[in-house]
């Protein structure tokens, strides 16, 4: 049975939501895989002690110290060794657990991802991938949604590359159609990065590459995974939630497609690019999203999407 | 009284949609301004005659040539110098029309801009202004929207005055708040170009900056003008308008903000930066965007946004 580490310190409401998320992930599949929580024992203890079914099928790894949400990423990771976010990276590392999921601090899970677990390949900068609900259809994928500000056309490459395999691996598209964002739908469109990136992308022979991609085509079945540039990735991402919330608003944010929108569907962004999986939950991470990041975390480990990637890599 | 002139050819629906808008505005605003229809003397003529009221209150001047939608810019200036966008761009410059609005082709515009009227300051480029409906309160601006494809940060402080002034002059905000498009509230938050714009930004002593907006911020009163390079602006845009036909698929496009998504709302990106009022309409432009996109044309020129714009630059 796999085992997911979760931070129980992360998120803006930690410790409560990320506990209530575990006791929901709990009562739904904890006869799928089971829960390591990491945080500080006077937080888990008591929560423990309450809910004896739940202490039954889950294990704690007790830390003195925790990352806050505003910290410097670097600097706390060499400060704070006793943190929930470093024990969890070490765990993953050393294997006692399959797959980590934390709501935050978001620059000090990817900078201790490429510490604790290190890039997939030398040149790899690890990214964030977003979940993209589509009217019609399945989901598909974004990425880079915020790890990558300045991109290279390179970048745009392997994001394409880490995507493809995503998409196959734990979406189980079996040929998904990668397509670049721009501002045109001609290769010659675009800013510069994304020319550049256009002809790298047109020359890779592994993945079915349908071009550049407008705004307007983000969320169809144009492409199952849309390759941007961290910048304008997080843009869109956090567009789309405020896109929700104005449903919500509305009144309307039952409707299909918009619920869908909801953060809370998909619960975090996988860090791809490094060896294990990890996942990284929105800072207001509700319970609801906290279980479902869990899922996700689960479902990335399931099935061994960094040794699919690792593999790709190898025979690019 | 104001002369107004509209290309008769641009756009996808042309010139039946650009007819149709004509008309429009004719019925609602004949005792404000007047038109002057720009295209060939086969489409325009009979649709005067069948039209004898619009006919007694409207100019034409016919061209032999119009300028595709998908022609390359450049050389379509060059190659038709007898078309309705160059001949409008003519009579702009020459002051026998106040202001030109047309659906396309937006880079025959925008490169006709600068070649017939000239840059506003020779060291600005010329921007496309987007409007952004807020569920609360006025509508607010973004620019650029599409035009500046590779951003320098002396780009974003540009943007950053024109979008002060439009602000003040047409939208009516005594001292609007500018804010620039990022990944994150802090100033050392986003790409290297937003992170040295932001410190031009910050020295503007005339506008009110008031930092980073994020994605989340772009549909809301956190700022009245959104700056950003036109990569991103351009995805916002067209995913806005995404965002609208999923309303109208889902049956709530007539819910408030929703409405105010439509495009045909606004009817066209003002070209600002150049020496007159140039207005460009969506290549889809119904006839409701083509009407509302001469009024637009019609409130630049009334408010004097040009002149407006040159002292601001001349006092910088």
């Amino acid at each position: 049975m796999l085992r997911i580490g979760l931070d129980v310190m992360g998120g803006d409401f930690a410790p409560e939501s990320a506990l209530k998320g575990a006791l929901l992930a709990h009562n739904a599949w904890s006869d799928i895989f089971s829960l390591v929580l990491f945080g500080q024992s006077n937080i888990i203890e008591p929560f423990l002690d309450s809910n004896p079914d739940f202490s039954a099928h889950c294990e704690a790894v007790f830390t003195e110290q925790y990352i806050d949400m505003a910290a410097s990423p670097v600097r706390a990771l060499t400060e704070k060794p006793d943190s929930s976010i470093v024990k969890g990276l070490e765990a993953l590392n050393a294997g006692t657990i399959d797959g980590f999921a934390s709501a935050g601090n978001t620059g000090a899970l990817l900078a201790g991802s490429v510490l604790k677990l290190g890039s997939i390949r030398e040149d790899i900068r690890p990214c964030l991938m977003g979940c993209l609900p589509r009217p019609e259809g399945l989901d598909g994928i974004m990425l880079d949604v915020g790890a990558i500000a300045d991109t290279k056309p390179e970048t745009l490459r392997d994001l394409a590359l880490l995507g493809h395999v995503y998409a196959q691996t734990v979406l189980g598209i079996e040929n998904p159609k990668i397509g670049l964002l721009s501002i045109g739908e001609e290769p010659e469109k675009g800013n510069a990065v994304t020319v550049a990136g256009h002809k790298l992308l047109a020359e890779m022979s592994k993945i079915q590459f349908v071009g550049n991609l407008e705004g307007r085509d983000i969320f169809t079945d144009k492409a199952d995974v849309v390759v941007t540039g961290g910048f304008t990735g997080n843009v869109i991402l956090k567009l789309s939630e405020k896109f929700y919330e104005i449903a919500q608003d509305l009144k309307c944010a039952d409707l299909p497609f918009f619920s869908r929108l909801n953060y809370e569907t998909y619960g975090g962004s996988p860090i791809l690019g490094v060896n294990k999986p990890v996942v990284v939950g929105h800072g207001i991470s509700s319970p609801l999203a906290i279980q479902n990041m869990i899922w996700l975390t689960y479902d990335i480990a399931r099935t061994g999407l960094c040794e699919r990637i690792f593999s790709a890599l190898k025979d690019e």
